[in-house]
């Protein structure tokens, strides 16, 4: 079992080659909890998550002859970046599988950095297979994401870091995927700061963590979507869980939903961009499912920050539309020319924006002599959606209606 | 004129009441540029923007009596933020009128820091006609955005910040609108590095500073609508001119899409999120209108973060379209049941995946028998698109193009 000892190596070992990430003092976040809450952000390490650590810690340790027979791991994410990084960056040969159909920017980004891709299989399953397959045909070294000392060891300088940068935490929430990242760091901030609370969180559809401590070993769930994809592990990591059991006070459980308004908050009020997994800790709080902070000193680690940016655009627009920023409007207009005109000349006035109008005669609803119309307008808020549709009754509009999300 | 002193005073006055910004190193510009680029995150100042720094130092500098009648100003934007925030602090009453139709969120921000908000007129000019018309009958302090002394000075703070932090920089890039934070700064930082080149920024289509140097004095230019709102400024600032004639070395103009592109970039690359105005002086790096940067210390402001996020949204959408990440595809099918299936099932199997089917038939341009279809298709990028078409042209579909952008 990883001890203090081997994550305060690992810093020697990782040195400058990466970042000591910021602290940033989140005001919304502690208004809205009435804790006070530190951001740790990782998701301006380098290659944009804390997997760099891990990966950085494993490959320093390859003795000379291990270097020569190069690596090899399979990961569509940000632990490809990360030992692609430090592979180029020591001169050892990285290959990584990615399963096929992997966004291209994921791709593009690993080969910048000096690995070769190879696309195998339609799932991480498949592509995991057919690394394996490689460690076995080249003899090139595994390096797996999580389930690994070097690798833990190397997540676990988080928490020292913390321990420096926050001296009087209370409260650390964590994202949990395998295991790795929340079972060095917990170590490492439990022996600096005894008294501190070490809180993870999983998504709720794939408990793969709180499933493990449970069962008492780690268990395989049914894979499923979520949008923290970086911590959507189907089973935790056997060198993880006892470090879990014995440092880590509580699991908690967040819904997509959660994450996407944290992703969205980290993005309005803090200005820091955090992928779904990355985003899950600042989600726990937001939705207040962690117990018993308040008034007392929490630090939540922003873990990564490599999201798509479509579906980044995908948060926002569904969080215009939870906010009624964006609103769905039902109206029913008289069939004659300058019908549509005259209803929008309205939701102008009332200074909507209209961003989409559909305007079917075939299948409408109306009497006959009307056409239903649907308008998607951007307002100022769920007030400005209910102002507009009034003015629309007093024109004459009588069944206008806000349709429901 | 303002004096390196009055800077030095300003932050003394200023103290913890606004934050020391942190710098970023900015790896892919600077591999983009040649140049070794840093980012000062004035985004992540307190308000999400330098101007809590200005505002701070004018309202310190006022006397009791002063205090008492209270503060008024016009802005829909950082400014408001910034005076109503020390407003707050020092226990002045502070009124902040805004055109109508201002951005809820804005107005909500601005009273959520204590300020009382007046909407009056349809644009800037007319609420600062207000806003002058409340300083006469009230008897309030006016508080210009940067023509003033006390404004320009706290600005400065920037530059003295930045001495320290990069004190090897050769090259500071400042976005410019009224001319208040670049006059400052360059004033703070050629004192304390007096090698140092500083360049502003402006949009092309509002150049208002450049305008001012040419022709000696302020002149008013032509409004104008652009992404960098922060920035579009239609008359220099009396104040600022001398100060920017003496110590700024060039102004370069940037683009609508240039500054679309660095917000982009920033998002992607950095994680951090900065407005239109705020990524004007990344902008001009990234599009190569800073001359002899190569292999220079390089420092770029960042000066404001505070965008609305359906902006935000659109801005990712166009970058999507840009790289071909979501292409627009035309293509003619047989009109008869599953004609439409059968092509969408193509682009499945290409794996692009569709976002939107505009599937016309009254208006179809195809031959009898015959229907144009356009689809958008999400996609890794534009060569995947061209794959895409291929395969289409392979299944007997000859017609099948990417329609431009």
């Amino acid at each position: 079992m990883v001890a203090f000892a081997d994550i305060q190596a690992a810093r020697e070992r990782l040195g400058t080659s990466v970042r000591t990430t910021p602290c940033d003092v989140a005001e919304a976040l502690s208004a809205h909890t009435g804790a006070r809450v530190t951001l740790k952000l990782e998701n301006l390490q380098v290659t944009g998550s804390f997997k760099v650590r891990g990966a950085g810690n494993k490959l320093v340790l390859l003795d000379a002859a291990e270097g020569k027979r190069g690596v090899v791991c399979a990961s569509a994410g940000n632990h490809a970046q990360g030992v692609a990084f430090h592979a180029q960056r020591l001169g050892i040969a990285a290959t990584i599988v990615m399963p096929v159909g992997t966004p291209l920017i994921k791709v593009s980004r690993t080969q910048a950095l000096g690995a070769a891709v190879v696309l195998a299989g339609e799932n991480y399953d498949d592509a995991f297979d057919e690394a394996q397959r490689i460690e076995r045909e080249r003899g090139a070294i595994y390096v797996h994401a999580y389930d690994d000392d070097a690798i833990i060891a190397g997540q676990g300088t988080v928490g020292l870091e913390i321990a420096e940068q926050v001296p009087d935490v209370e409260v650390l929430v964590v994202p949990v995927g395998g295991g790795g990242l929340i079972a060095g760091t917990a170590l490492a901030l439990k022996t600096r700061v005894p008294h501190a609370r070490v809180v993870g969180v999983q998504v709720a559809s794939l408990p793969s963590m709180k499933a493990a401590l449970e069962a008492g070993h780690p268990v395989k769930l049914p894979p499923t979507r979520t949008l923290a994809e970086g911590i959507a592990l189907r089973r935790a990591g056997e060198r993880c869980v006892p470090l879990v059991k014995q440092y880590v006070d509580d699991i908690a459980l967040v819904e997509d939903e959660d994450v996407a308004r944290a992703i969205l908050h980290l993005l309005e009020q803090q200005k820091t961009v955090a992928e779904g997994a990355g985003a899950a800790a600042v989600a726990a709080l937001l939705a207040g499912k962690v117990s018993d902070i308040a008034g007392k000193r929490v630090v939540a680690l922003v873990c990564g920050g490599n999201i798509d940016v479509s579906v980044l655009s995908r948060i926002i627009e569904r969080g215009l539309v939870e906010s009624g920023r964006l609103g769905r409007l039902e109206v029913t207009i008289p069939d004659r020319p300058g019908g549509l005109a005259e209803m929008l000349g309205e939701v102008a006035r009332q200074r909507g924006n209209i961003v989409e109008v559909q305007h079917e005669r075939a299948f409408a609803r109306g009497t006959f002599g009307t056409v239903v119309v649907q308008v998607v307008v951007e307002t100022r808020g769920h007030e400005h959606v209910q102002e507009i549709v009034l003015a629309l009754e007093r024109k004459g509009y009588g069944s206008a209606r806000v349709l429901p999300t």
